[in-house]
């Protein structure tokens, strides 16, 4: 009988108060904790604060290895061990959950039947693209879409198909990894891309490092943007054709295309 | 010199463990909730576990007044006082942040000027969609979009239109409101539409009242699914082309249009 729990916690976008007490109360619990380098050192710091920092065994391991990741806590959980995984974030918006998916469905053996067994569970977290949006106003008060321009996960052809069918739906859109180490020109492209297909008044936000001591925010026009206002710590956010400001607030009306007031390309 | 305060602050799905810190003080510090009825019933059950239900002024309205509402906290505020905004979920999500910062763009004369200089803030909650996607695995685990079904807030035409569009895009797709007291054909005509651009074995995901005592998840292929599956408390997600169980387990692979490993309409 397996008594290991898993536990793929998002640890939201930085700020401890903005980590619920279900993820909290998870790493309380924890014998191991498993991630990227920077996340396992957030939720150390939250322990330290616990006093528990020696209680448990920390398995940092770098970027870019996210299924042996994923093998690694299945490995421990099913050793009986209380594991949790750490994400940025929420662990389900291009993150650990759907890695730790992939590493039991790639399972073969009495390996597969062990991991199939075991108790996960997935704790939600504030994703980066409501933390940015709850900073900048309400830029995604309306429907909207979300992309991963990250490198090596799909061909530039499908995301730039799904920029340009997201912007002839008129969706509000938020881009996660901008601009990543071996994709650099990907941001770029997309400045292009949205040139092509929305108009120059466009309102954008870079978000850099919401609710940490780094954040960084800028509201400006796709006419305005440059590639450099983006970086592997900003979510880009592109309002939709009805996108505004208030004051120093930038939102997104909840009514669309009612008494003529739709001014996108949805007829 | 205006004193008030005006958070905007998401309670999450229900359960208090998905309450942030963040938004657990906002409202240990509020003089004013103001909200639909059964979130500031939520708010004032967290309160009253912090011995402050007197110490607070209660504002419960009705649905389909959220700026009326909107108006109330703005003017409240303006009046010096320390007021909170619930909402369900994450505020910026078909909530109750847009609806505020209509208010203040709507606003004449002295009170716009006030308004607008009041200190607001957006405190960002787990949204139902994430909690949804939690519960199930990881269906929104790449690429998504996320729709409002509600009635009243945009012509049926355009959320058709939209729908096509991501179903072209192939992006995974979360459903608002798919039952909503005016619109209860929305949902039927929505099942119509996917069956007509999705295959009949495309996974869907009914989460209703996610971590709530309440709770129900069903998970079924767009060839099963009928229209009483969802209710007003109920979120749908509808996965990619690539979207899959594993064991009772959803999850959409992270990977996409590799190695002819894409199934689905982007070319």
């Amino acid at each position: 009988m397996v008594s290991g729990r898993l536990c793929i916690a998002g640890l939201g976008p930085g700020a401890l108060q903005q980590v619920t007490p279900e993820v909290a109360q998870a790493l309380q619990d924890a014998t191991d904790v498993v991630g990227y380098l920077p996340y396992v050192a957030r939720a150390r710091a939250l322990a330290r604060q616990g006093g528990r920092e020696q209680a448990v065994a920390w398995h940092a391991s770098d970027n870019r290895v996210e299924l042996e990741r994923a093998r690694q806590a299945l490995a421990l959980a099913a050793q009986g061990r209380r594991v949790v995984v750490v994400s940025s974030g929420d662990p389900g918006v291009f993150a650990m959950a759907s890695a730790v998916f992939e590493a039991i469905e790639s399972a073969h053996g009495s390996e597969a039947a062990l991991w199939q067994a075991l108790d996960v569970q997935v704790l939600p977290g504030i994703t980066a693209m409501l933390a940015a949006a709850a900073r900048a106003g309400a830029p995604l008060g309306h429907d909207f879409c979300c992309i991963n321009l990250s490198d090596n996960l799909k061909p530039w052809p499908v995301i730039a198909r799904r920029v340009q069918l997201a912007a002839e739906a008129d969706f509000a859109m938020a881009f996660y990894n901008p601009r990543s180490q071996s994709r650099p020109e990907g941001f770029v492209r997309l400045l292009q891309l949205l040139r092509g297909c929305c108009e120059p008044g466009r309102l954008l936000v870079f978000a850099r490092a919401v609710s940490t001591p780094d954040e960084h925010l800028r509201v400006c026009t796709l006419a305005d943007a440059l590639p450099e206002m983006a970086d592997m710590r900003t979510v880009v956010l592109v309002g939709n054709s009805m996108t505004r400001t208030v004051g120093r607030w930038v939102y997104t009306p909840r009514h669309y295309g009612m008494d003529g007031a739709c001014a996108g390309s949805v007829p």
